[in-house]
């Protein structure tokens, strides 16, 4: 069944990907991911939903764009997660390290000055760990959904904390030190905070 | 002996606090806090030295200042090194977290927000971190010179992370967890960068 346009409703233009770009941020940031669909997000634009669709697939890659992440951790980190449980911390870091070293990283450093830079955008970057993050450890490590928000957003921390020495404070010798020596030292911390005694 | 006052530098007036606080910030971001002297960041201030030591003490004092840091590390740090090695990581942790969680975070939330919005006042927050915290935990604490920079580094890649996490990101449950759960999960990851084998 075709898709009736409406009065009222944009066509496709190259102004509708970055207007429906603007309601996505709005939506997410204000009543959160869970809260919002792509149903809203399109009538906050001015568009059918099934342009949003078209334009970026699902409610995942739609809050993606929206954050501009430089890539999506729904395809990363379940390759991260599965094998020895006993080497997921190492695994993780060198993983996330390999992200910030990449080019990548440049798009990762921006979103990072941007999170922190006002409360709007910080709520995204929450959106983003408990959405995108934290809920496909929950899926792919075998952790106690109780324990699960502490254990993750200890691993955050210690995380973005890294990425922000490495990368835009420019610690020395964190950073500018080779990969590994950052994922044998921090390595172990992530494997305490996911799978460890917390004390 | 009376400091003459010179032609061309003003007197102690409203503005003249600013102007060498604005000095002694583009002293310190561009050339860094070791090769900044009172006497350059007078120079350029149009005051004389002396009125700098008057309104702010020494170069540390004047560094905090120009950082707007809510309190000194040179007061805060040897209370907390001194005592039991075994227990240095949860000290650190508790004080770092009870700055944060004091009337004091809010300035330390907004010099955080400031770090990191550019490269000038990333430069200032590495400065601080390398002449403040750093070379006071050498002097406070048994640990070999050589591995001071990576296990320094370390510990404020986890704190600075965790503040951020707790304060500006708001990432549940370590955004309301009571300080010492923190301390308790937290101050491991710090005692091992500290005194630890780092892999």
């Amino acid at each position: 069944m075709a898709t009736p346009r409406r009065t009222g409703r944009r066509p496709g233009n190259p102004g509708t990907r970055e207007a429906i770009l603007d309601a996505a941020r709005a939506a997410f940031a204000e009543r959160g991911f869970d809260a919002s669909s792509i149903r809203s997000i399109a009538a906050a634009a001015g568009v059918d939903p099934a342009l949003v669709h078209h334009y970026f697939g699902g409610k995942d890659q739609l809050f993606l764009a929206a954050m501009g992440a430089p890539l999506d951790p729904g395809e990363l980190l379940p390759r991260v997660l599965a094998g020895d449980p006993d080497g997921v911390g190492e695994r993780l870091v060198r993983t996330f390290l390999g992200v910030w070293d990449s080019p990548a990283g440049v798009a990762a450093v921006a979103l990072l000055r941007s999170a922190v830079s006002n409360e709007w955008t910080a709520r995204l970057l929450r959106e983003f760990l408990v959405t995108q993050v934290l809920r496909r450890i929950l899926q792919h490590l075998d952790v106690d959904p109780a324990e699960l928000p502490l254990r993750g957003s200890l691993v955050a921390s210690q995380l973005v904390g890294l990425a922000l020495m490495r990368h835009v404070v420019r610690l020395e010798p964190v950073a500018s030190a080779p990969a590994e020596a950052l994922v044998a030292a921090v390595g172990p911390t992530v494997q305490r905070y996911l799978r460890g005694g917390l004390g």
